[in-house]
């Protein structure tokens, strides 16, 4: 079921002129973002939990602890939804009511599944490389113990949807002469001076990938 | 119960040196961001929502629309999460292990309850405040059609848990000769300069609010 799908429990029915279709859009919103929001529910109490992530071709993977008993949830299988939202702006209209933002947002449903051993440190990588580009050619390879402490877990990307939200304040005509102004104050992120750590050993200078990513 | 009971949901059992138990701090990271992401799960399938919000003393206020079918069962009261997450830098450690991010989060578990007729207004107002401030002395009242079509939720902050990740890279020693930089890399947000509507009547300045605003 893709988010094409009328009858798909993705489908937006809210201000469906919001939701865009298009698989390449999924993939814009996913890269653009470092953390989303996982959920699972025990008893029917859902649980929220920020977590990094990467997308490898048709999945997303995450990580957690061994040690986290949601996290055995999630690799057991139980029905989740990821969350990654980008918010771009907020939109100054004419009245509260029509006041809003700009975001991007994609929301995935399905179920995770344990990345095999023999996988592992290659999406550990795709992972690395999603949050940090550059960084995992300079890094020392993954001890054995490291890898088996980690739980790598993947969900395909089969349901999903995204919205995006850019457009103009949606005041009706009658609002229009309202004495204030309205418009898109746009919200930005960027990379601040990196800072080394207090035992950075040798004469090692920040990498020169830094430069290269966008936040 | 608060995050301080160590039986509650809420107790951080992975990383509890992270765990921040003070009131003021969950204030801090609600009060630092203006999207949150809340649950719903309908047979055990979690749906996770970015939502606008606002604090109002003891509550979060979110809004949705009364056409919604998820915010219709947050307003009869099922048991929901809301995640607040700020991502402040990546911690780039000498091992991909070790990598991590520095950010705060926020986690309240409960039930959410609709905001009375009668004090609907006042938390759009508080909303409207926390997402523009300075907004709303601006702004028209609303017209009671606009605060019909508004389901206002509020959701208590009695039982929740703050998690703070600010440190270093916690490499182990073995790692320390490793030739590679490590250290922290801020992320920061900013406002750009406000893009007036094409729609926009009379000589209408962009507000003074707008650089007071905090992104």
């Amino acid at each position: 079921m893709s988010s094409g799908d009328s009858r798909g429990r993705t489908q937006v029915r809210r201000l469906p002129e919001k939701q865009v279709t298009d698989r390449e859009a999924l993939n814009e919103v996913l890269d653009a973002s470092r953390v989303g929001h996982l959920a699972v529910s025990e008893s029917d109490q859902p649980y929220v939990l920020p977590v990094g992530y990467g997308r490898d071709g048709d999945h997303v993977i995450v990580h957690g602890s061994t040690g986290s008993r949601l996290f055995r949830a999630l690799a057991d299988g139980v029905p989740t939804c990821f969350t990654v939202t980008v918010l771009d702006g907020l939109v100054l209209a004419r009245s509260a009511f029509e006041s809003s933002m700009h975001y991007r947002s994609a929301m995935v449903l399905g179920s995770c599944e344990n990345v095999p051993d023999a996988d592992k440190s290659r999406c550990l990588e795709v992972l690395t490389e999603h949050l940090m580009p550059g960084r995992w050619a300079q890094l020392r390879a993954p001890h054995a113990k490291e890898l088996a402490a980690t739980t790598l877990l993947r969900l395909p990307l089969v349901e999903w949807s995204v919205k995006v939200s850019a457009g103009w304040p949606d005041d009706p005509v009658e609002d229009l002469d309202e004495p204030v102004w309205a418009g898109v104050v746009p919200i930005t992120s960027a990379f601040g001076a990196p800072v080394a750590t207090p035992d950075l050993r040798g004469n090692v200078e920040p990498p020169w990938y830094l430069s290269q990513w966008t936040p």
